[in-house]
């Protein structure tokens, strides 16, 4: 079995958290200097650990395996979120480095193809997840062409300020992978809580988003009685709680959903809102209850609408993310070498969040590993998972890289 | 009786309209270049029409007749909201001014003495009323020194850029006034849903306010089971709702309530919410139905902390406004001069807005008359009233203050 580098491995995530540091978290947005500072440098790590590697067209960093066969793809992204944790993203990236490393050190794992990638934009700068989607073909000219930051810069021109904008784009071949596996911290509390190691991702959740306006009429707020009305922020009020109040009776043991975005105009004390608008997004890991969710929205924007008074529309804010399947074959590798490494201490689990991985599985076999995180916290800078459970997580993804390849790379 | 000339009255409205003007409204907000500008023009105008006239160290422009006996104080005031409307406020001023010639132009009435005054700051920039607090003794050092607008400028800076920092300042004296009269648009649809041309105000409406904070934990909306969120909006939701469910049970036929401004962090789709807050304000010409919805709020928050998860608070946003009776023989004398100019035409009615006749009611007998708002459109650039209902209600206001002075200056 390939035995990884404690020290390395840690001191390795170090390096990163270091580019961008701010406090014990790190700011390294898709395409600031900062992020290419570390894509640099994790392209000179890969050379240093024998890959072939590239930056391409979108910022991904690919490190290729020279050796012959049925390579494993491995690694997440190392952007982060505006003012974002040391771990999501980083913490997959170099395990896939210390992975190669640690196969390459093996004698009967030296063999075994292992490339190893960083994603650009998971965290939606521009268009969530826009490297893996851009590796997978899935990345369309519109959804590039409309890109645009919160602060107005275009993906085009960050392009261009990154050097990138003649680098070519890179395309995974399914011919040369047997799979890809993402290792991640959880973001959720339910290792910890559960005292387990590892959890071996079932699926991610699929996801739905309605935007919904509440279009009535501005008013003085002594002088209009209630009788005469049309108050935005009263529906807005009503339908949020009422869907809080209906979702529970059609929802999955793990559905989640959210209002945590809204806006009430001109949003004064002593003025009657003519206008309003939230955001409602809901996760499952299958399919029936978001449909159910769905159907409630619409009978409540219904019944309220033939109220008169407030106009309310509901109109789907994304494109919806199916409910993603993990390969059950990947799955089963990882498990094994979880218990391994943790007996009893490690679970199968669906994601919560999005992934990288939910892009790629529509190309490669993919899979998921998650360590814990420390009260469940992520997507701020006090994010953190204990030393010990880093290490036995890129002791297991290791193990398990070996397995998926032997078995990948044996005539069967 | 003294009759007013329609021609003057709209000439100086109009003129007062075009010093700020912004498309159909105006942006006159106190002690702008803008307001100080107007001042100064109702400063001239004041001496023009025979007044003894002054901008005082609040920005009051008070213009005293020299006539001796009791006089009246008629007046509103010449700021406007950020975004104002042309009449708001400046109805009145200007009505003041006409008032003053038309009697002065009558054989009957040139004896009587009639003071005409703008406010200041009634809208609100730094401290709503400053004006008539200042003028009635009732503005606090602290308040004042706590005084700052929207865009971090102290009241003390704006006081030394208009100039003012060394005028001094003004009180009204209980023995030379009759009493005071504001006129104003109703900015509410009462008076033109009714057909009727003039409001006779029986008293201005009290005003309470709460600021709820809703206290959570924030966390990632896919990874957080619903069991274990602390979600700050939820709780907003349903808090607001139940208002807006309880209070009818327990309000008055005239009372009204407003959750019109609310904020949510970091109000993102993706985020629960760890902290939300909200502010509830209502109003009632009487203390019972305030008292209820008190009782009424504070039920509910007690009932929904009792249950864990969100910490909820309510504090009172601001000072109360106790409801205020207007005069009920100054009242009568402009209930008389309105059946006489528009009969069947006039209803006794509250004002659900706060206005300077709130305050100066504290130190002399008040009284207030509305006209007509078109589609009771205020604080908007919309707001308008036709002419006809604009001179009309500077007849019933010259007719009624030469009938209250007539009466103060005789022998009883």
């Amino acid at each position: 079995m390939p035995a990884i580098d404690p020290d390395r491995l840690l001191s390795d995530l170090r390096h990163l958290r270091s580019i961008g540091a701010q406090g014990r978290g790190v700011v390294r947005p898709a395409f600031s200097p900062k992020d290419m500072e570390a894509r640099r440098w994790l392209k000179d790590r890969y050379e240093a650990a024998g890959l072939e590697a590239a930056i391409d067209g979108v910022g991904n960093v690919l490190g290729r395996s020279r050796r012959p066969g049925r390579a494993l793809l491995v690694g997440s992204h190392s952007d982060t979120q505006p003012t974002g944790g040391w771990l999501d993203g980083a913490l997959g990236v170099i395990y896939a480095l210390e992975v190669v490393r640690a196969l390459a050190a093996d004698r009967e794992t030296r063999a075994l193809p292992v490339d190893a990638v960083s994603f650009q934009d998971e965290e939606s700068r521009f268009v969530g997840c826009l490297g893996s989607r851009s590796l997978t073909g899935t990345l369309s000219t519109e959804v590039e062409k409309a890109a645009v930051d919160n602060g107005g810069v275009t993906l085009a021109d960050a392009l261009r300020e990154a050097g990138l904008a003649d680098a070519p784009r890179l395309r995974l071949s399914r011919e040369r992978y047997a799979g890809f596996v993402e290792a991640h911290i959880e973001q959720g509390p339910d290792l910890e809580d559960s005292n387990r190691k590892i959890g071996v991702v079932t699926g991610i959740v699929g996801l739905r988003a309605v935007r919904f306006t509440f279009r009535g009429q501005q008013n003085h707020a002594g002088t209009t009685m209630m009788a005469r009305r049309r108050d935005a922020s009263t529906a807005l009020y009503e339908l949020a709680h009422r869907i809080n109040q209906e979702f529970p009776k059609v929802a999955g043991p793990r559905s989640v959903w959210t209002m945590g975005r809204l806006r009430v105009e001109p949003n004064a004390a002593s003025i009657v809102p003519g206008y309003a608008d939230m955001d409602l997004q809901f996760r499952d890991a299958s399919e029936a209850p978001l449909d159910a969710f769905e159907k409630v929205v619409a009978r409540l924007v219904a019944e309220m609408n033939a109220r008169g008074g407030i106009v309310i529309e509901a109109v789907p804010s994304r494109t919806p993310i199916p409910p993603t399947m993990m390969d059950a074959d990947l799955q089963e590798h990882i498990a094994r070498a979880a218990e391994r490494h943790a007996p009893g201490k490690w679970q199968h689990m669906p994601s919560g969040a999005f992934h990288d991985a939910g892009f790629i599985s529509a190309s490669l076999p993919s899979a998921m590993l998650f360590i814990p995180s420390i009260g469940g916290i992520s997507h701020d800078f006090a994010e953190d998972s204990r030393d010990e459970d880093i290490v036995l997580g890129c002791q297991v993804l290791a193990d398990a890289a070996a397995s998926i390849l032997n078995e990948a790379n044996t005539a069967r």
